[in-house]
């Protein structure tokens, strides 16, 4: 069968295919993204559920506008500017997840082998997004302070620009590692943008989880001339299942965007858009994420501390302040593919670090979910995953 | 600001445009293509969103694989080969409205300037999908059994034909004109499409939507050669607010649409497929149907004949046998665009027929909704409307 050029980079993510192996008896999985299924308001969205079919019943199953229920863009209006961001509700759009937001974005701005600059390791759905369109892709290495600005900006001197180019970065709580960028380098990153003419897709799905330390101010906030498209989910605060995101820009592009989610779904589920609006308008999203980061921080700190314990000399991991993913680095001798099937067979899983570069490198890197099982588990999860490493160290 | 080329042709609907204008006091609409607000079974989501939270609360709310809830997939299965489709769940994919559909399908199989064969007019949507991804067009003709063939013939032989052109029609009282291809005719497309190497989007959004006459087999149930990507929508007969459709295709091709839907929203919004699968397994579907057909047929009878009554000589209408549109063709020194202003004058709205046409042609034509109007002001509508014609006509 035959199929257009772009479909050639489109494929399967190698989480997928992982999925498969999630139900084999007695596998302890630190391997999908997904939140704790114990984390969800079931009750609380049970109650709201009914007010909203009693209230609003044939508003809340009909068509919405594509920009999404009004009253809730309002509300999304409200906690942006509070976080410090500059907005007004023509600014906002709802979507289908944050997801779609990367690939409107994508869809909008890119040509076939314009570059989009990122970081390396970056978020696996991101790519998988930005493949249908072609882009050329710099990956951008890190450090324990994010994205190294002073790399993006020497790789933008060393090449012929095209005129669509932009960085998208996962600033905090970096998925797939843990990773938040300093201050610094977020303004840096603006003036970089600035001087370059180019804009930033900043993907804050994860900056609600912080379980420790300052909170950081997001890229967005910062943005005097409209470099930063951002968009943020409630997949964390509510529920995956709800497939609830927003993007927030200024409204020449909000604009595109609009017509694109057109084309794309015609408008965002609106029964759980008027859901979503009941339950921030009622505050439960800070008493949700007060019980989560208590649940997800004690989740952390016992993997952390068993990977200090299981895990075998030369092992480097990081220490993030929220988020759900901590990033191993095994001694380069490893090839973390390679202990995929010894894995399988001691019943622990995790993704192997390489699929989340663009390069395909990073063959002994490998990242751990913490968020989706209970602790106990964690520890004999990471006991098991110590061993499999021990093994292939001596 | 730049953008790709695909967004060139990319352009907000006019009727979305128009939706401001739903609002103005008075207003008689027979503009969008809504249900009805009253035929929504809001009791019964209630009770089944109860059920669903009750039952499966965290897995309703968690994220769901790409394909979709595989008990749903499971359900569209049994009602499809009731309708004479052969296929198994692999077959099956739930997506976000069958609109996702159309943008997915041009996505995987659309490079620029690839042909798409459709009815003219045919379905706005599906041009807005289509758009982004530059295919060209080329129109064929209909008359009162739909899609001539004979003139999708022609033109095969009139083209050098690219690789992954396809068809696309809405065979069933179609969006906009109401008309059905008849039996020969689909026969015919699908000769047509083995002679041809072509394959056939089949968008079977309205069959369910018939108020007289005897059913037409879909084109996707006479398929012996895997040409035909079927879609179907929940839109109609349970809330269009849910945005949940589906396709139905081999497993080649379902396999990348799989993959271009993960990178577009990661998965289908899991908690309202959880309260489809419910509603269909409780026979709903069926009691729902019976429920608006009887109420859409009176309201389609009171539209035409209020035509009958109110508009001038020389005007020409369909008479469907289903679905939600009757489409006008107006004496042709008339220009609906040009009634359009003194419509909106009047208080009543309707949507004039070149926006169907690729060609942008068909001045003298408009669509009529009769859905989303209670009978009493549909008769008032039509009435202003025919008042408007007719100062045209003299």
């Amino acid at each position: 069968m035959k199929y257009a050029d772009r479909i050639k980079r489109m494929k399967a993510s190698e989480l997928r295919e992982m999925l498969r192996l999630l139900h084999k008896p007695g596998m302890i999985s630190f391997g999908g993204g997904m939140p704790s299924p114990d984390s969800f308001p079931v009750s609380t969205i049970k109650r709201l559920s009914n007010k909203v079919l009693n209230e609003h019943g044939p508003d809340a199953l009909q068509y919405c506008s594509t920009e999404g229920y009004y009253k809730l863009r309002e509300e999304i209006v409200k906690k942006s500017r509070k976080d410090g961001i500059k907005c007004d509700v023509e600014n906002v759009i709802v979507t289908s997840g944050s997801q779609q937001v990367l690939d409107l974005t994508a869809k909008i701005f890119l040509n076939p082998n314009d570059y989009v600059f990122l970081e390396s390791p970056t978020y696996l759905g991101a790519l998988i997004a930005f493949n249908c369109y072609q882009p050329k892709y710099i990956g951008i290495p890190m450090d324990e302070e994010g994205m190294i600005t002073e790399k993006l900006e020497k790789s933008l001197k060393g090449i012929k620009r095209r005129k669509m180019d932009f960085v998208y970065t996962v600033p905090t709580f970096q998925n797939p590692t843990g990773v938040t960028m300093s201050n610094e380098r977020r303004k840096h990153l603006l003036e970089i943008a600035d001087e370059h003419d180019l804009f930033i897709l900043e993907d804050d799905a994860y900056s609600d989880l912080r379980y420790s330390g300052k909170p950081v101010r997001s890229i967005k906030s910062m943005d005097k001339n409209n470099r930063v498209i951002y968009t943020h989910t409630f997949s964390k605060t509510l529920a995956p299942g709800f497939r609830l995101g927003y993007v927030i820009a200024d409204i020449e592009r909000i604009k595109k965007i609009c017509i694109a989610k057109q084309a794309a779904d015609l408008c965002t589920n609106s029964y759980v858009q008027y859901i979503a609006y009941e339950y921030i308008r009622e505050g439960l999203i800070e008493k949700q994420l007060k019980k989560i980061k208590k649940m997800y921080k004690k989740k952390m700190d016992v993997m952390l501390k068993s990977i200090e314990k299981h895990f075998p000399k030369g092992c480097e991991w990081t220490t993030p302040q929220g988020g759900m993913y901590v990033w191993v680095t095994l001694p380069s001798k490893i090839d973390t593919r390679e202990l995929f099937d010894d894995s399988v067979k001691n019943n622990v899983l995790f993704v192997h670090g390489s699929v989340f570069r663009p390069d395909g490198k990073g063959h002994n890197t490998m990242r751990l979910n913490f968020t989706n099982q209970i602790e106990r588990k964690i520890e004999i999860g990471i006991k098991r995953l110590g061993n499999i490493i021990e093994k292939r160290v001596k």
